[in-house]
């Protein structure tokens, strides 16, 4: 991954990814060989990433405790990922079997467990407002898998619901990681304040790309396989504003509706959602949110930090996979 | 429940009932329900108990940071049963449905994440030294659940590799009750180590009578269905010495290595065990355990608390349930 954001903190990265593989040792090599498959899987560090550019942008120099926020954040992450494919039924993550197909649901739920508490132990020697943050984000994420539950199959569910619910699910733990940074540099609260904004309303565009990746990705590309959410009946963006085409939107409602789709009836899904403008209409929500994220970075110093934070809200909206 | 361990710390337990509460408030009324589900199915509270119980005998005051403490163990502690008894297809739990059964395994899965993530949320605030301990202890657990499923249906488990089992499964956050309640009351080391490896060697003989329990409890007492270790597969102390029997051994083996028995066999399996003098073996085990375990308390000062103590060591081994 070359992309400009990333050349910026590849040292830090480095550092989290030894910070995470020494955490997760333990006297069970089984134990120690699901985690690492789980954290080894080349995610994109998104959360560590911007806890260590929000320090940097904010002045900071020593990164050794944003580096352990950033691990603890990603291994959290990591925790919960593990978690929801089982809930999720999924088959692939990052282009390689799930944990719980290769190692059993029970080892995984285990594996899973042992991974918050890492997460949490390298918290434990930061500060109050450091733990209290994470522990909210990591809180609304299990509320946003609930409401999320809440509307599988359910063609009321609204624009504004899926905002919550993504907020919840994806962009608090995002925004903890940018105002960890800030926090660790010792940031006024403006600063903190614009990297947490830019942080969330990030957050929420990776959320709305990540759901039209579901529609319109290429298996190759995000290692997941295309369509899962639709089969699953999960309530996204793109399904929600396809719902509303005048001509289409019979037929996905119908669709979303069912319990259970087929492959074919999934792939008939996806067909009808691309004829319709609402990938088009999600790209250009996410962004909006993007470039309004980045008018907030104005209360910040220009800096090459600064400049990777633009170029990782670009990355963002921009990417593949 | 009059006994006097109970007496001594029931208004403190009364407070830890009140914080768990108030920590597992969340945005989702499903999320809190399965949390209140899981917490309020009257456990015995043995962890909380233990920490403030250490706290109070150290000549600890206002129990404030104990009663959190204690709070976040038992949080902890039940979020582990919510998911292990997904990982045993267990029915009941205290005398009511497990909560997958009641509320789904995704969700309960979920629920199980928050309270973990509520209950480290709750010793954020407290020292470094108490964190490392519980986390030590919360990875311990997934280990020693990885080390135990390696012996499932495997006769040649030896009573030395249980015994390494179950202080990573129980022995372990017992202990950790015990010195974060030493911790916090300032007490010398040579108090918090007494007391630590008091509670270690009574959850050690905690975790045997409650497998003596699999086999000769009363369902109506223990509130769980009674040989569900032995129809597992679980590798059990009577199981261990009931192997040993130089008459019975044999047939227990041929049941122990069954990978799937019914209820008859079960049945037959647990008549085999009490025909042994594995039970007797077991109890006397715990009992001297727990004989040994008070003689550590001489550390300490005489004082209501310590009596306390010594009784929850003799009700641990005495009970049945």
């Amino acid at each position: 991954m070359d992309t400009r954001w990333h050349l910026a903190v590849s040292k830090d990265l480095s550092a989290v990814s030894e910070v995470m593989g020494s955490s997760i040792r333990s006297d069970s090599p089984e134990l120690t060989e699901i985690c690492e498959y789980a954290l080894g899987s080349g995610g994109k560090k998104i959360r560590p990433a911007m806890c260590i550019l929000a320090f940097r942008a904010c002045g900071g120099e020593d990164s050794k405790q944003a580096v352990e926020v950033g691990a603890a954040l990603e291994m959290i992450h990591s925790a919960t990922l593990i978690h929801d494919d089982i809930n999720d039924e999924g088959d692939l993550r990052r282009g390689a079997k799930v944990a719980y197909k290769r190692y059993s649901i029970s080892r995984s739920i285990i594996a899973g467990d042992f991974l918050f508490a890492a997460g949490f132990n390298l918290i434990g020697g930061a500060s109050r407002e450091i733990i209290k943050c994470i522990f909210e984000a990591a809180s609304a994420m299990g509320a946003g898998e609930f409401d999320q539950k809440g509307f599988e199959h359910d063609p009321r569910v609204t624009e504004s619901s899926y905002l919550r619910i993504i907020e919840e699910k994806t962009a608090r733990l995002i925004e903890c990681a940018a105002r960890s940074g800030a926090f660790l540099a010792r940031a006024d609260a403006s600063a903190a304040d614009a990297l947490g904004s830019f942080a969330h309303d990030i957050g929420m565009a990776f959320q709305i790309v990540d759901d039209t990746l579901d529609v319109v990705g290429e298996e190759g590309a995000t290692g997941k396989r295309i369509g899962s959410d639709i089969m699953e009946g999960k309530p996204t963006l793109p399904i929600i504003y396809a719902m509303q085409d005048p001509s289409l939107g019979g037929r996905i409602r119908e669709l979303f509706e069912s319990p259970r789709l087929d492959w074919a009836e999934a792939e008939e899904a996806i067909s009808l959602i691309k004829s319709t403008d609402a990938i088009q209409r999600c790209l250009s929500k996410a962004r909006g949110m993007a470039e309004g994220a980045i008018g907030l970075l104005d209360a910040l110093e220009e800096s090459e930090y600064k400049g990777a934070l633009r170029d990782l809200a670009r990355y963002i909206v921009d990417r593949d996979r």
